[in-house]
């Protein structure tokens, strides 16, 4: 009688134990991510994915997306919005505003700076014992003929990445590398939009179901 | 007794040597601080006007100013350049290169977040009991008849730091007002350098003399 | 045949007065020109105003407005859009997006070609016989605190078409001069926009009325 | 009397043989066409390899570069460096700062008005029965990861250019096409100047004799 009782604490202990390690994914990032949590936005369709594979139950996702963001916004809003939440891991995917704002507003982000504040991020996420993914920049113009405009630039920022993940030891989600390679394979027409993205940047349906499967292949590697 | 002497002897001349401790101020900027600590450099004659006062002991002056530096640069060297050396004040000059890199580079300061990231360099400075003087940027451009390229911009940037000023209770040094006024008095024939600077932004040796006038005017209030 | 010869004389009075008297003037600009013949454009309100004043009917107004245009849009298509109509005179009116578009897409237009593209419009005109007036560019932005953004360039090429006309024998209407001690005198709180345009840049029914009448001061004088 | 006969045909001869075989080739550019003259530049190496062939005396070569030039100061300054000059060929070079300028200073040019000016000075060119040749902008940068800033846009006005080419039936020199082939089979390391380029735009010694030999594979065809 004893031992069915302890048995009974245990196995309550243990399932209090397992819905206390619900691990919380937050997404932090631009207008992309802010457009992730509507209905067929990528976060949406993340949980959609992990709901069929039957392990839904064992994840919260949080979308911490804010239009317009670049790396240094990250920086100033992460306590109130990442660290406050006590996340299990952080999915970081920022970048085509710190290119994109050179010629939009001249208020883009030094390349030198842009690694400074990201390495930042990742050093106080990972002192929290949060783990970090990140992203490449996916595309800003999907032209397959290399002369979307900001190409180079993006391009450069997505080897910063690169070498930033592999210094923090951080799982890479290469969108980048993806996208150039769905686009090469998809566009023929080198269209500039229409493909992975409705307007050069931001995704249409299947952009967000293609981000959501590529982020899973890492995320539940 | 002797002993009691000695030490009463030993503690008065700690206590007036403590109390006679070099007060510590760094100049914590761009390129024309780092400039300042050269012979004829606006903290070279600072120190030169407190030795004309016989005050010079009393202070210890440092430049850490860095070329091309804009506020979220030092955001990101405060801990080593500012906070590791102990100051009980710090004289923050920038301004310049935030909108000055808008036009060179395309990587200039978005208003809001140079008001955020100025803000955070204030926070951390007062937690720590360091008294905090500001300036606003002085010049890009000498012209007496409004058509200096970045004038409205440098006036909007210049509008923010004596907002910031107010709100944190940092006495201000305000550059930018007592340039205008010489150049309205003193460049009757429009030029855009010569008079304060050697090239529209850095000071010739007249200007580092105005601005050590300028900062021991409030510096010594 | 006596009335055969009356008839034959009051045509070509009829005719040679209808030729002497209806002069025809282009309004030759961007996208404040092109909604200037709008309901409440300043072109229509110059015909209001003209109306009002009995001389209508000597008048033929045209607008040649395009939205986005520097001094070269205007150059490229003058032979089109102004010289195949055959005016008697030309109203230009141009200089914001040359200023705008530095900011905005990187692509604004170098002071010394603006300069050169200006003149070489004049000199075609003129080759004409065709009577050219030329006005400053208003405004972006109606802060009266000189902290519009982009007020130094505004000024600086203001000041080349003042010059500008000089040189060519132009009569300047200076709208950025009237703007200017327009918003001195009636935007006490700073508002950037409101008093005479509706974003900044683009007139409001006031600003249309305005300018409507600071070009006729100069057209009739 | 007979001598007299022979020696007017021979004088009548070898006049219309020197106006024959002396073409003039004007190379109308930027800074690195005005560098072209030097003498390790690109128009004096045509020379030294038209020389080698035997056949320098058929060609007068010109270099008519001047720094910083877009395609409309070369619209501007057509008719004095260019038309007055009577040349029989014209080698366009153009396209780099209008990329570049765009980052630099705000003032590149935009695309449309870039095609328009490039097409509006061959169409004068044309007019006068010159041959016009016409290149592609070689390189910002010579990295060969498709990470130099501004490879995209040079990529956008290089495909300009080539359908500019084909319409007004040019002959094409695809420098950037021979830049971007020659980097990555030499420029393994990823460097981003020291192959062709001494500085990432303007031609080294290499850079310059390769940029010959491409122009005259054309030029001779």
């Amino acid at each position: 009688m004893k031992k069915m009782i302890l048995f009974g604490v245990l196995l309550a202990t243990t399932g209090f134990t397992m819905f206390q390690q619900k691990k919380r994914i937050i997404f932090f990032g631009d207008s992309i991510t802010q457009a992730g949590v509507q209905p067929k936005g990528y976060i949406t369709r993340i949980g959609e994915k992990l709901e069929a594979k039957g392990i839904k139950e064992q994840y919260d996702l949080i979308g911490a997306g804010i239009g317009g963001n670049k790396v240094y916004d990250l920086y100033l809003r992460m306590e109130d919005d990442v660290l406050a939440k006590n996340p299990d891991i952080v999915v970081i995917w920022v970048g085509v505003n710190d290119v994109w704002h050179k010629r939009t507003s001249g208020t883009g982000t030094d390349a030198d700076k842009f690694e400074r504040f990201y390495n930042a991020i990742i050093k106080k996420l990972q002192a929290r014992n949060i783990k970090v993914f990140i992203c490449t920049p996916a595309a800003i113009g999907e032209k397959t003929d290399f002369s979307n405009e900001l190409d180079g630039d993006l391009n450069k920022y997505a080897a910063i990445i690169r070498t930033i993940a592999e210094k923090n030891n951080c799982p890479l989600i290469d969108l980048r590398a993806v996208f150039l390679q769905y686009n090469l394979a998809n566009n023929k027409n080198n269209k500039e939009s229409g493909i992975l993205t409705s307007d050069r940047v931001h995704l249409n349906e299947k952009g967000n179901d293609f981000v959501a499967e590529e982020m899973l292949k890492i995320l539940l590697k």
